[in-house]
């Protein structure tokens, strides 16, 4: 890393919260292309200070630049933006509204922070007239909240699908492939560095479940946060789901699904839901392997559109993060703002049970006369129309695979809870939503 | 359509210049969505006039929107933005600069316009501190501009390679399918309305060239016009080229390749070229079928990221032109600019004979001892390194598939042209460039 030079006249002074794999990163990529991004923002981009919690742990980084005081670097008059890469919502929070109060653009990659507190954050940025970007909250370097909040501000957007997390995409791939369970597949993607110590929030689906709040909020112009997001993460997903999935066709995949729907009333409203999904092989989804994100995006007049890259990673980040520096630096030069938060639409949030989904039935099932129609009466009971039905004869048992048209997923869990209690039924082997075929 | 109401006091005011299938589309929407509009864009936006050549032939529109003469429409008082969706490059040239000259921000789809002069247009934006979008020049619906331009403004994109124009990848999708030649395919793309009546812009390639030009324009902040771009369309692949592209578990596709090259002395400079190329099967590319358009883009720290959507039709397109017409809109509205022409870096074109490419040469050889070894010295002589040979006899003759490892074009051409003279070569069957595999 250079040293630090004199402070350039007319620059744009960044604050760095945070400076592990992708703070580092966006600090050498700042210096050694500095020439670059002051040609692309039209002035030099410049660190001002870095915050960490241990300062005498970086002895990579120029020891006048950094310091332990986030709150007062935040706010100082030598600092102009600041970028956040620590995470997490506390003390965070805090740290960028006083950053946005004291008139300081903000660019952060806290995904969990965005989904539950980006009304406050929009509000005090407004305020202020700072600018807020966040495309490295959502599918790191991937290009898709830009294009959502802009390129498509001239569309309705009906539908956002798409692989989020790669942590469990890795894990549900590697089942997939090696037929094997998942704690075994777990402990192999944390000794490859695939999964964190504690991988709770990306195989309980709240890492997810925080980018759909995000993706919700601005496809749908609506406030979704987190505690909206219908939430299943992929503990429970078994070798045998795995094995179901592929004698279909099918494989599995943890999506975050985004809808806007309009009932038989004509009232609109959106859901917000994570959780393990069968989707056909030939599904552009299904072939996005290990660490990968993609986003489906379906919209009125642009029709499907996709976005594929890397979701995480030190570099692939700091695009991200960069990108949006050179937005802030760029409207700081001619006089602009970027777009600020839109929520006029403002409609209601439409609970997991009411939201139309499909169930994938894989049952264990006595073979003897008048079991299908059992197994049958019980989703006619709850409403539930079948697709397919598929059974084979294993020994004196056989397996009854039932995929079903779309009903309210209520409907369907009563159904499956109904079914388990038949006496003919000896154990449900595999239940997992479809998506990506026609309903 | 409504009819149309007084001007609402500071609305944002759109002169619309033609009305075919796109412009339609975007004044149907203009209307329809005038609500959901203005509260993106933050200020209503509303049609201030409609220019098309015969004004007596769209009684479908508001006759008092109508005129025929775009010329004094563009400079009007009552219009502040000009979405320009006429094409071609004179008389539309002299409108544009005319309205950039006045102070009116332009949006426009004009690819061959924007090959060709972005440059002026771009100067003229600047001048009058006026915005100057195209996100609907390349790629139809799919934003893939706007994430060029600032979502990856702090990166360094290394390449972009995409299948840029629908009718000649349909053209080729159906090639592949049916086995049929490529006479017979065009003519069935006629009849369903995937070609045009005069299809010369399409399957020569000049479409897929000025979306090229933009692209490398904007992923290398250097001038590339038109004329820099390398360009053979698709009339001269045979039913051959893709049986043989089949044997080797590849297809072709019509590519856009967009690179920037820095050479052994440490040279940098860029290169673009449109030409029919073989991809593994495997390559996301190969399963881009139909009208579609798929847009690879490498660079440095964001690594890959693919986009996905369709290129062409009345409303995907009409999306893109929207969401630029939100973004001038939001521009007025807080008093900043989007993103100028960004050519700082000002590098170096590279000649199609220097760029480093990989051919596959299929041959007819005679079926006797040495002719290898001849074949073989050809490529030597030119410094071409071999990556896989495959011979198979058939009868008296012999078929033998060469892949080459990357060398200039230049090299490869003239190993081409030495092959095809001699004698124990009876016919060069397919030569083809290789892409998306190692070298």
């Amino acid at each position: 890393m250079n040293t630090v030079a004199a402070p350039q006249e007319g620059a744009i002074r960044v604050a760095l919260l945070g400076c592990g794999t992708v703070g580092g990163e966006v600090a050498r990529l700042l210096t050694e292309q500095a020439g670059e991004l002051a040609a692309r923002a039209g002035v030099p981009v410049e660190l001002a200070g870095i915050a960490v919690r241990r300062p005498d742990k970086h002895p990579e980084l120029p020891p006048e630049l950094l310091t332990a005081d986030a709150e007062k670097l935040v706010t100082s008059d030598e600092v102009d933006v600041v970028v956040e890469l620590v995470g997490g919502i506390e003390p965070v929070r805090g740290w960028l509204l006083a950053a946005l109060k004291a008139g300081k653009s903000v660019v952060t990659a806290n995904k969990a922070l965005l989904a539950e507190h980006s009304a406050d954050l929009f509000e005090a940025a407004d305020a202020a007239g700072a600018d807020l970007y966040f495309e490295a909250a959502v599918a790191g370097a991937i290009p898709l909240l830009r294009p959502l909040r802009e390129s498509l501000a001239g569309d309705r957007i009906t539908r956002v699908m798409g692989i989020v997390n790669g942590t469990t995409n890795f894990i549900l791939s590697a089942m997939d492939s090696s037929g094997a369970g998942y704690a075994e597949t777990l402990d192999e993607a944390s000794r490859l560095g695939y999964a964190e110590a504690d991988p709770t929030a990306d195989v309980d689906g709240y890492d997810a479940a925080s980018k759909a709040a995000i993706l919700a909020s601005l496809a749908f112009h609506t406030r979704v946060t987190a505690s909206d997001v219908h939430r299943e993460g992929i503990a429970d997903v078994t070798a045998a789901d795995l094995a179901a999935a592929r004698m279909l066709g099918r494989t599995v995949k943890l999506l975050a699904i985004c809808e806007r729907v309009t009932d038989d009333d004509g009232v609109e409203s959106v859901s917000a839901r994570v959780h393990p999904v069968m989707i056909p092989r030939s599904h552009q989804l299904a072939g996005v392997g290990g660490a990968f994100n993609a986003v489906y995006v379906e919209a009125d007049a642009a029709g499907e559109l996709m976005f594929y890259g890397q979701g995480a990673g030190g570099s692939p980040t700091a695009s991200a993060v960069l990108g949006d520096l050179v937005a802030v630096a760029r409207n700081r030069v001619v006089g602009g703002r970027g777009p600020r938060e839109s929520a006029h639409a403002a409609l209601p949030v439409r609970p997991m049970g009411q939201t139309p989904t499909r169930y994938h039935v894989s049952l264990s099932v006595a073979d003897r006369a008048g079991v299908l129609a059992q197994v049958a009466q019980a989703f006619a009971d709850h409403g539930v129309s079948i697709a397919a039905v598929r059974q084979s004869d294993v020994g004196d048992r056989a397996s009854l695979v039932v995929v079903t048209h779309q009903a309210p997923d209520a409907a369907l869990e009563s159904t499956v809870d109904e079914i388990g209690r038949l006496d003919v039924v000896h154990e449900v082997v595999s239940v997992m939503r479809v998506e990506g075929e026609d309903q």
